[in-house]
């Protein structure tokens, strides 16, 4: 079997947990594969994406057409690639990314209801020769993501939306971890942070030492 | 033969003579016709477009990538299209937009290297179902309107690059009026005023009166 590449992903819902996952697989990684590891985050990564992370998070009072929050996303992607993470992977470095792609099929797809189809055409259009290697989705009820996020700091234009919103992102990463299984894990991020934390570690020395 | 629709964009280097030219068409159709018209620009047009101009016009040490650059574009024309251009045609208004897709041909293509089929990718995915009606490229000899456009302002990230790439751009829009010569007029803008202005009132006549 092919290996895998090293580009891990971190996905799920506002309050998952992403940056405690994010600092367990680099940890795992300093820890077990002893590479060097570049931890990175979706939207922003770059000064220009840092730049249109703050426009995409801001309230406006027009709002924001779906297709051009879409085409933003993707936009952060690309610089994203050019300059860290293609870079990084070809130099034989890990990356971990705090979302990804993935994101974008759960928040304006599932959220904003834009076609998958659509959204496909601008992965393909962006990254065609490069997905995660591994991708562990931190699934907790959105009730509780949003209760943690919530204790955290002012709401962003995300964090802005319904429960109604965020059930439909939740239901679209579930949707692509059955359609991907052997690349997509599904993380209890509702459990205890122990429990959470050896589940990660279990579904990376499955995919990189058992896989 | 179908009516021409009332979206009519203008095209060309820095220094070409655009804002002239959209109040000439402003003027003429206030006049000749009698409609309401909407002049806008790209990129920008909308609050979050203006900001993306910002962003794209502005030096940046790192520069950017050339595919977040288009994906930018094509993002600030997406919320174009949906909050000013889309409902001012459904309303029966004119649009005249400085700049368009065109552009991104000319700049992103011509200029950046960009494949033309990669473009025309997110120009199918963008705007599908809409395409100006008529198209006025102000041409001018690239050292002349650069000349021009050194008088103005400090060079911005576009106006910063050098001679060879306005060559590109330039031959790029030519290549698309000789592909598409119903649409896309030809203007000799290195011609005195009174010429250039004569040149856009008969392009406009004939395509909307006489055409």
């Amino acid at each position: 079997m092919r290996l895998r590449n090293r580009f891990i992903t971190v996905e799920g819902v506002e309050g998952a947990g992403k940056t405690s996952a994010v600092a367990s697989i680099v940890n795992w990684i300093e820890t077990q594969q002893g590479g060097q590891v570049v931890a990175t985050r979706e939207p922003g990564g770059t000064s220009l994406g840092e730049d249109l992370r703050a426009i995409l998070l801001s309230h406006r009072e027009e709002g924001m057409s779906s297709d051009a929050e879409l085409l933003l996303m993707f936009a952060a992607r690309a610089e994203h690639l050019e300059r860290v993470i293609r870079p990084a992977l070809a130099a034989g470095q890990w990356v971990v990314c705090d979302r990804f792609t993935d994101a974008s099929f759960a928040y304006q797809g599932g959220g904003r209801g834009l076609d998958k189809d659509r959204i496909d055409a601008l992965a393909q259009w962006t990254h065609p020769d490069l997905a995660p290697g591994l991708t562990l989705w931190l699934d907790v009820p959105v009730a509780v993501g949003l209760a943690r996020a919530a204790g955290r700091s002012t709401p962003d234009r995300f964090e802005s939306e319904k429960q109604t919103f965020f059930d439909a992102v939740r239901n679209t990463y579930e949707q692509r971890q059955i359609l991907e299984p052997h690349r997509m894990k599904r993380i209890d991020a509702g459990a205890p942070i122990n429990a959470v934390q050896s589940q990660i570690t279990d579904a990376l020395t499955e995919a990189y030492q058992n896989g």
